[in-house]
């Protein structure tokens, strides 16, 4: 049963964020998809580096002000001292504050959830992996839409053989913030600003998703890529496009996608994965829908909901009957869902309990972060082939 | 700010709920919906009348064990009378006992949020609408799907004047609990037992819902119907398909389909409501986008999440930026942060704080029981006109 | 082969029309279903009423000036008379002239394709059938949306069991010459002009296609309805809107929504029926779809153009592979194609030869008319229930 | 008036085929197409290089057997000769003969229609334009997706400025021959078999079809690319898979996706052209929807039929209302149809006569083929960028 694990804990986890203020878009996000699912309580945070910010967000949260700290080191300080501190950490800053962050957190005991792209460099992930490895603490990286439903059950098909050996694996995400034409530099989200994350942050903003979707689904990873990228949106200082191709090791190809200048496309990631004896494809504006299809037989369209049409790795994603949709807080409340159980069953010695429980992890964010600096390398050769 | 009424009155709501077991499919929808905006705190339940259940609900549920009943005449006397006592209460038992618990919660204090259909008959109905007014109390009916962004932006367009005049309302449920045939009695859902809900039990189930739809995007209540009713599955003793013609005052005419017989429509309540100048068209299976059809023009396909493409009241029930499917549980809690928004402003004396927040209303639920009376009436006369 | 029963017959039918000028989109129509598959070659006509119209025609269709007629009965004379006289004539006037041209050509030996309403009464289309069972000629009459492949495939699906027993039969037909406001009447089409069809033409002009769509899908012919029909657009003296709902010997349900206010649908004949086991949908907006449901498995599409995916009356109906899209010409054609064979077979005494071969007949126009008459009553009796 | 030109001129084309007999898939489409608009009567071929197949296709076809000719240079030399010999020729052979066969009739003054890839290789292709200048013939090449309606209404936009300045030009072309594995070599279509077109044949099968179409709709043609291809069926010598990126004079980008081992496409054409200001999206299997989006405005779904909604070049491109699908063969047939006008107004002396008649040329013949060998030559160098 869904809350078991709960109950036997007894009580919500004692949960802090870093980053996320009122100000920025995936704070709330985080904060409701913890509590969706009733497993956390928000207690302590550092959630922005702007005081007024950071006050106000804490009182918007119910959080006592004396639990909300200017400096996230202070934060890890004074939580790890008290009886009542945070067991578990959410980092949702810029990327190039995730390495030091976490690694401080877990030095202390406490668990950590990471935002994406997971570092600023290869070089930290590197390092990061290690904190983890040494700090024994659990480590996941929100890579949010491997929680949907659809997406898990593609998953569980391509392991079962359902489209035979993979063959191609196309996975694209053309996302929607179109401009007609870059604002003033002030007016840029740090997204876009080359001192923040240098020119080639596509590859960590929506890259690294697409490519741990591609892994995830294929159940895959490419030895090789080939990337072209390009700035089309005029006055812009970072590539907002890029095509890639991709190895694998037996000759099955891989192709992605990333841009900012794709009109008509909200947030497009999507995956079409082909096999010896068919295919599977699924787009997240509707991600309900997956569509099978086998060479010689009718496409196929799955939904999520009724335990005899699905795997049970796709349906322990699902909350809901058939035909109402989950949508996207739901696939992201998975994580937090799965990484409860995950730390409810360690707590109460139950190795076993969560048999369909996943999410992206450390060495899930080193292998984008070793694609990222492939491609942006690729790229700056011209779209030599580089090794993975 | 989306948070600023709460922030003023300082801590959740406590919330109570009566039915909505761990055996049933809806108590956990109010209770994810109610926690998502961090607006309720579950404190007490009478969450089943099996006392088994009950007790295991309210463990899952992280609710003291003292505060879990197994009377809910129990629960509210004795939440009436602490000082940190339940101030809103959620009922989701079977649609005989809403007006008795309503009442009962009402008369002591209590704010209610109600399961449909509201009552089991049309006298319960006016009869309660009398306890709301009676005793002041706010009383919200769950006519869930009246919370979708786009269902609120088509409302908002038709009140705009965006279709011109309404000429026709069109709005079905064919729903998905489709069967070869009718299992043992004992197997029954109660909603297909004659001897809990009569024979007429899918005018309330979805019948309700789909009136309640018509009436909220149209701004219009018919004055007339005339309604056909069949049983068609094998066995059954319930029916399960209505074809309803209704009636409005200027000539403008409505249509309705229900049916537990529609193998292919998972959950497919729509709407698709025609104009003078135009059309407009939603689909639950589909909820992110809203088609707007003008005479002369290409068909435009409006979706949620960003402020500049929206009506302010549309907008308002957006969590997510563009391109982030909202699903069915957050449309879910508009209702629930709705009103608490309505909760919080009137215990700040803020009249006009929430310009946009909507439930549907104890008359809402009324008008929806006369809807049943009169088309079960029809329906027993061969489909003769009876007046609304 | 398809053109087998062509090669043995050595030539083009020698094809003729009674209306279907220039000035008429549907005349076009049918000489494009007619010269696609090499069958027909149009050798004389009296296709307008206006001798100037009439003339053009002839001309844009390298026509024998000779043999443009002003008038359909010099035509029956003088083809009749002729050694290389037509052989068969199409009727496009409006319709209350078929059954009076119908019986001229076929009582000189002519065979009959006749455009839809069959006749402008029940009684007209009652001695029609006769003048055709008298004269023992070929008529069809088009229906052309049965020509479509997924059409014909469906019908086959239904028969095979596909679906179990039927239970409901949805037809609508919402079309779309939507209009803000009827202009004045000498600018109407003589079907929205009472004294040439009477109020009721939508029940011919569109109810007419539903009807016979259902009936051929379905294979069941209904046995009473009950018909509420409105006049929704300002200033217009014809009925627009109808709803429909019948009945079938075993309790099985019909329903069909006609109108011409369906802003946002172009021309949306759609049906979906449902049996004990399963549906199929189709709209002939997306004519190559076909979805067939049942009630424990993924929605299947599908499509056309591959013989291993079809029955072989579904597949009689393609000549396109996969992929490629038959459109609303290419099923019109069928009609026209089929016609030819069953005449090519009659005159090379191949019976057997054709056993996809599929008009509508004039069977299929009385039952047409029989529903007209019937919807007619029942609208003029307030919905009350009438016998077919 | 669409039917004008052919009056003035007062009787069909005389109208020959080589290659296309019935054991071809092509050869019944170009008959359709032909025939559709009443422009062309085919009178003689040499339509297979096997003499059986040859004169059952003339008989089916109702052609003369004294002009059914084994050998495509007898037809050339006998129907020169003749008074009523042949105007026009198209082509389906294999494309090696293409070359040869379109020069020894156009010498002879007649003209060609030819199906595409246009030749076997570039050498030939730029002969053959010089065949074409040097007799003054008019050629077309049968990329015949240009002729769907919306295809049309998308050049048309982009030349209004519709999306603003082009970035990028995506095109892709899954099909869906998809197999398990190989068959025999003697089993197999001659386009997968190396000795016939070599390993690169997908390129001029599908490939030229996407590059055609790239450059009809935005109007650019690319100035370098960069090819990956590989085999991924089982057994195949021939390459089935292709990933290009190209580059334009300004930086714009495009991309092309080309594949025979796609299950879930059946004969997936399709491109979408982001600009400056907005997106068009086409997808063959879909051809009568074309999306419009523009940055900060709802999607529109644009479809043909309504002169009042399209350019004149779109509507041009149209035959029935809205509503109603056009499909394959009616797009094919444009192509027919605006050769025909333009030779009529050649005949006639009327020039300026056909504003909106189009059919890709020699020189789009050139271009395809440059591509072909640029892609060709770019995937034997793993991918380096060649020039165009």
């Amino acid at each position: 049963m869904a809350y078991d694990l709960l109950r036997a804990f007894g009580r919500r986890i004692r949960w802090g964020m870093v980053g996320g203020g009122i100000d920025s878009l995936i704070g709330e996000i985080h904060r409701m998809s913890a509590r969706l699912d009733n497993r956390y309580e928000l207690v302590a945070g550092a959630m922005s580096v702007d005081p007024a910010v950071a006050r106000e967000t804490a009182e918007l949260c119910l959080v006592d002000p004396e639990r909300s700290y200017e400096d996230y080191r202070d934060m890890a300080e004074a939580e790890a001292a008290r009886e009542d501190g945070v067991e578990v950490v959410t980092i949702a800053t810029p990327p190039h504050l995730h390495a030091e962050i976490a690694t401080l957190f877990m030095e202390r005991g406490i668990d950590v959830i990471c935002e994406k792209p997971m570092t600023r460099t290869l070089e930290e992930a590197v390092d990061l992996k290690q904190s983890v490895t040494r700090s024994g603490r659990i480590f996941a990286l929100t890579h949010c839409y491997t929680g949907y439903p659809m997406v898990r059950e593609a998953r569980a098909l391509v392991k079962k053989g359902a489209i035979g050996a993979v063959r191609q694996v196309e996975c694209d995400f053309p996302s929607g913030p179109f401009l007609v034409e870059e604002p003033q530099r002030d007016k840029r989200h740090w997204r876009f600003r080359p001192e923040f994350m240098g020119v080639d942050a596509i590859l960590g903003e929506i890259g690294t998703h697409a490519y741990q979707m591609a892994h995830f689904v294929s159940g895959r990873l490419p030895v090789a890529l080939s990337a072209h990228m390009s700035v089309l949106t005029p006055g812009r200082e970072t590539f907002d496009d890029a095509h890639i191709v991709l190895k694998y090791e037996d000759g099955a190809l891989g192709r992605m996608w990333l841009s900012f200048v794709a009109a008509g496309n909200e947030h497009g990631l999507a995956f079409h994965i082909y096999g010896t004896e068919g295919s599977l494809k699924w787009h997240q504006e509707r991600p309900d829908q997956l569509w099978l299809q086998h060479a010689a037989e009718p496409a196929r369209r799955l939904t999520p909901g009724h335990p005899d049409r699905m795997t049970p790795e796709g349906f322990h994603a699902c909350r809901l009957r058939e035909g109402h949709p989950d949508g996207y807080v739901l696939a992201f409340a998975n994580l937090y869902r799965d990484f409860a159980d995950i730390f409810f069953a360690r707590a109460l010695g139950r190795s076993g309990a969560t048999p369909y429980a996943h999410f992206p992890t450390v060495e899930d964010g080193v292998d984008t972060m070793r694609f990222y600096a492939a491609a942006a390398k690729s790229n700056a050769q011209a779209g030599a082939w580089i090794e993975l």
